[in-house]
């Protein structure tokens, strides 16, 4: 147990991924002190790149600490008081986990469910909806469970009509699929940085509309020991989280600059690398990029005699399912492919586990190389394991993919 | 906005403060997958390494993925059933916190109070418990507001004799001061990276005993959507946080490995290499250290013509607290250190917001020159700001400690 010397892995799972090399760099940076303003400096640039990422002018766009699900939970345990209605939708994992965190801070929770491997059409949200009266709709945009991509673009303004609050997980989905926080009239969004973003799990970049910050806003405390007369209490019922209290969260990385946490610093100095990078290559590139790269990686999976699962219409561009094969035993592969090609894919949760691996092609891991090595190790490991395929037919249509979309 | 090129600060307040550089080195360190067995071998080794730093022999010793008081509310809202009557002995801010988090968790909670600057004694704490009978006592070891170490060797054994959960938050003082999880009888602890263990802010490390471990057991709810047919919901109320929920984030770290959140694996890489750090160094001589350091500050602003704050018996090893004289303006010195000399010493809290600087000797920065640079640079910026002092008593000072201490 001395020096750290991981394996060289290519991680091709549904994330995390490999991060970009100047991301790693970056946390290796020294760190600067809390409130020094190098680093205040570099809190308000972080704040002024995610706004780029999530298409937003809001104010309110900021990092929470901790790891996706973090600012997941802080987004709606800052919103919900015990009782009020939250709405989900529940197409994956996720909407699950969206529901459950709901649950835990006293929302009346209603599910609708659609099978895994489709959406939700915005009727059968505007129905139930209407039926409910929510405070809070709240809606995973990319499901790595299941893959699928909800669209979004139409619910914002059925929310907008019966006054609900909209929020969006965009984790697995931003920076290589579309994201509009302000057109499509979202109020608060939280995503992670370690998937199309390029970046270690740990950091949970949010926005937030000013619907959704004065709603909150009346929940506001101060914490006792930095106290002082200038600080009013809200009328609202107290945030059942400290760590998680937006309205505090807020005064941190606002002007006031008021104690909360101490910054994360390693991490900002990552999330802003990847918002960095993102912003260089453009958003229209990288979601363009994704695209390709998950185009070329679908195609790859059927040249090798394998179905790809769920509505492809709505498939995240960084993520395909694959059915596993009934003769063949889909942790065996996976096993093969990690120990023998240093090369990581996913496995599945629960109605998909053991039916589907998931391959991602996402970040940095969004490359013609990556995408090659792939499906050429995974080939001749189905091959080796009785697998019928076509050889050499899988990167084929993987260079007919790159051929047709690349010029 | 571009290169991360932060200048070279030399951080001597509270915390955080600079990263031992290999700390730094391993947070660039590329990921490998969440169950790749290479993560999970280096999850395994984070838990044997931090029963060192805590003197356990704990199975639940784990990281839980934020700052520091993540690590608190994680373990509080974990224990805490709303309407359980909760003690907090305040000598400082961040008892005010232990306080707060237990209420949003819903506790009833109590609080006893010390004069900010002094600690309680046993016969205080066991006087509290005898009336108030809690399920839990919450007591920070080192509160960095005061400066101030609580002593906790003869707690345990009280709250063992009323059947307490005995939970400290030892986040300012691992590492610097003597801590024993085991001996002292400690139910729950958490800590962070940022002070003596020379780590970045955003991992929090605890343990728990099995007496704490099987109170929250009974707590155990498994997320829909990766549940299946062997888990059972256990009795107890559902913890209302999903983030923190401690027998989650158990299945996690232990044998079953069930999905929980995305491990933050470049600042568990970063929780590894700091306690990688201190076993080299050994427990005892990092204590030393930071004892020998600290009291050559300690003798140094003393040689400045400075008071140091509060009860010197019961100052923690690696911060000194000192009173800002009537005719000095203390910002104006903060801000001459840090401009130009790029040194940081801190400012305070509460009660003793402008009365007191905060200058600590922790981690990467319990070194000899990062001593005598310091309190040069302030020498020399109270004499240009006419404060009364004799030149080169403050190095002398610290010197004499180095010659008694260091053999």
């Amino acid at each position: 147990m001395s020096l750290l010397n991981p394996p060289p892995r290519l991680l091709m799972g549904p994330g995390p991924i490999n991060c970009y090399p100047r991301v790693l760099s970056a946390m290796s940076t020294q760190l600067v002190g809390q409130y020094d303003p190098i680093m205040t400096g570099y809190m308000n640039e972080v704040m002024s790149l995610y706004r780029y990422v999530f298409n937003t002018n809001n104010d309110a766009t900021l990092l929470i600490d901790g790891t996706s699900r973090a600012g997941i939970e802080a987004v709606l345990v800052s919103c919900i008081e015990p009782g009020d209605d939250v709405l989900v939708p529940v197409f994956g994992r996720f909407g699950h986990l969206l529901a459950e965190i709901s649950q835990r801070a006293g929302a009346n929770v209603h599910t609708i469910e659609a099978p895994w491997g489709e959406v939700f059409k915005p009727e059968q949200i505007e129905a139930a909806i209407q039926k409910i009266r929510p405070k809070v709709l709240a809606l995973v945009q990319g499901d790595t469970s299941t893959t699928m991509l909800q669209p979004l673009e139409d619910i914002g303004e059925i929310c907008t009509r019966y006054d609900v609050l909209f929020y969006s997980d965009a984790t697995a989905s931003i920076g290589g699929n579309p994201f509009e926080a302000d057109k499509w009239k979202l109020d608060a969004v939280s995503v992670g940085l370690q998937k199309c973003l390029g970046g270690p799990s740990g950091s949970a970049p949010i926005t937030l509309s000013d619907k959704y910050v004065q709603t909150v806003r009346k929940r506001q405390h101060v914490e006792a020991g930095i106290r002082n007369e200038n600080h009013m209490d809200g009328l609202g019922l107290r945030i059942r989280s400290n760590y998680f209290d937006i309205p505090m969260i807020l005064d941190y990385w606002g002007t006031e600059r008021l104690n909360h946490h101490t910054e994360a610093t390693s991490m900002l100095y990552a999330a802003r690398e990847c918002a960095l990078q993102l912003r260089e290559e453009s958003l229209e590139n990288s979601i363009n990029r994704h695209k390709l790269h998950g185009d070329a990686m679908l195609a790859g999976v059927q040249g090798l005699n394998l179905k790809p699962f769920g509505d492809l219409k709505h498939k995240m561009n960084n993520v395909v399912g694959v059915h596993i094969p009934e003769d063949i035993n889909g942790e065996d592969i996976r096993h093969t492919m990690l120990h023998q090609y240093n090369i990581e894919i996913g496995t599945s949760f629960g109605p998909l586990h053991g039916k589907i691996w998931r391959i991602g092609t996402m970040g940095y891991n969004a490359r013609k190389d990556a995408v090659l090595h792939t499906l050429q190790a995974l080939e001749n490991t189905l091959r080796r394991a009785g697998h019928k395929l076509q050889s050499g037919l899988a990167t084929d249509m993987a260079f007919d993919v790159y051929t047709n979309e690349e010029n």
